[in-house]
């Protein structure tokens, strides 16, 4: 239990070791609560917003709740929005019959930044991992089964159905890792009777990589996947 | 000139490129702004803010604001503290005879960390760096010549000379490089008619540092700054 000797910036506990006052030492533990940061690299941020103006620091607290606020999970395709359901599951403009899955919503933004594909999203939000306990339940599948079942596709007491139209192409963008295969092998199961197309990503050699330090696995997989010149 | 389509999450602007959606741009932004946190490590945090409880996100916002409205400069030694003067310059405990010079208000918290100096600090708020165009001027130099000067130390009408007696030694704490040598050199030449001595921090192979792997700098410097055993 620590007992604050004093109110300035770098105190003392009763043992008389060093610690830093209670607001710094909030913001430090704040800082150092985001993936990647440590404790070093929390107390130089923190220091960092000491010497901001308190304008920048005020925009930079509002960012953070009004970000947390507006955006939210899509209720349809579970990407994340500032409106619901999101601008790509209601934009008529989009091929509605292609739905790519993908575990997660920054996956999302990393394909929407390639300007190839122009379907239509499923987020999963998350893998199947035996390890972690986590089953196909915790999966968020309800547009595709509910689609594949002809189902309509409700927000809100509103039909949205006409925007659905049944889909001819699924495409799996999951990892080659244990979890991105072994949920690709249950959505395939998931899917083999119907009458949709179920795709899966290309995996090999990245743009820019060199033969030479590729791991075995990516090269096995680029070989495995050679298609004709 | 961007202009949003949508205020969906992931929008495109007038020239179809891909870009967020204003909260979620602002948040990133503001991640971004932070010393050494690149646009994919910014993405990276914004997105976990997405995922974290409201609560959390309203205390990590609270606590920025927080911090930086209490956490202000000492006026006496510059050092940064929730009250001002900050504890240390008023602690009677210390020895207040002793004054340590460091460049920055983090020196302070890694100097106490230590636990080996009992004395007072005097931040400079910079070093003297003629290529930056920072001379002698930029520094915080009041209480050192003021308290050389038999001068008396007031804060906010009250006279505090009593808790500041002749100085004995200045310690310089400033790093080995040409602006922490350039300023010792300058703050060497401005005390050296006083009785007060003048040391500066020993330089040389770290704890746990090797021989084979220290630059020559730091090598030579160690052999210069070498004791009887």
């Amino acid at each position: 239990m620590v007992s604050w000797v004093s109110h300035g910036c770098c105190t003392h506990d009763d043992k008389g070791l060093f610690v830093f006052s209670p607001p710094l030492a909030r913001l430090i533990d704040a800082f150092q609560r985001l993936p990647g940061i440590g404790p070093k690299t929390a107390q130089r941020l923190a220091f960092f917003v000491l010497t901001q103006s308190s304008a920048n620091v005020a925009e930079f607290s509002q960012a953070l709740v009004e970000a947390r606020e507006k955006i939210q999970p899509c209720s349809i395709c579970h990407g994340l929005s500032a409106s619901d359901p999101c601008e790509i599951c209601i934009d008529p403009q989009r091929k509605r019959t292609e739905l790519c899955v993908v575990p997660d919503a920054r996956d999302v933004y990393a394909l929407e930044r390639t300007q190839v594909f122009q379907g239509m999203y499923q987020v999963l939000g998350g893998l199947i991992s035996p390890l972690e306990g986590k089953g196909p339940d915790s999966l968020n599948l309800e547009q595709l089964t509910h689609r594949l079942q002809g189902l309509s596709v409700e927000h809100e007491g509103q039909d949205l159905s006409s925007l659905f139209p049944p889909l001819e192409e699924i495409i799996l963008a999951l990892p080659p890792s244990t979890e991105g295969d072994t949920t690709s092998l249950y959505l395939n199961r998931l899917l083999k009777d119907t009458p949709v197309k179920i795709t899966r990503i290309a995996f090999g050699l990245p743009v820019g990589g060199d033969l030479e330090y590729a791991d075995s696995m990516t090269l096995s997989l680029a070989l495995q996947g050679r298609h004709e010149f």
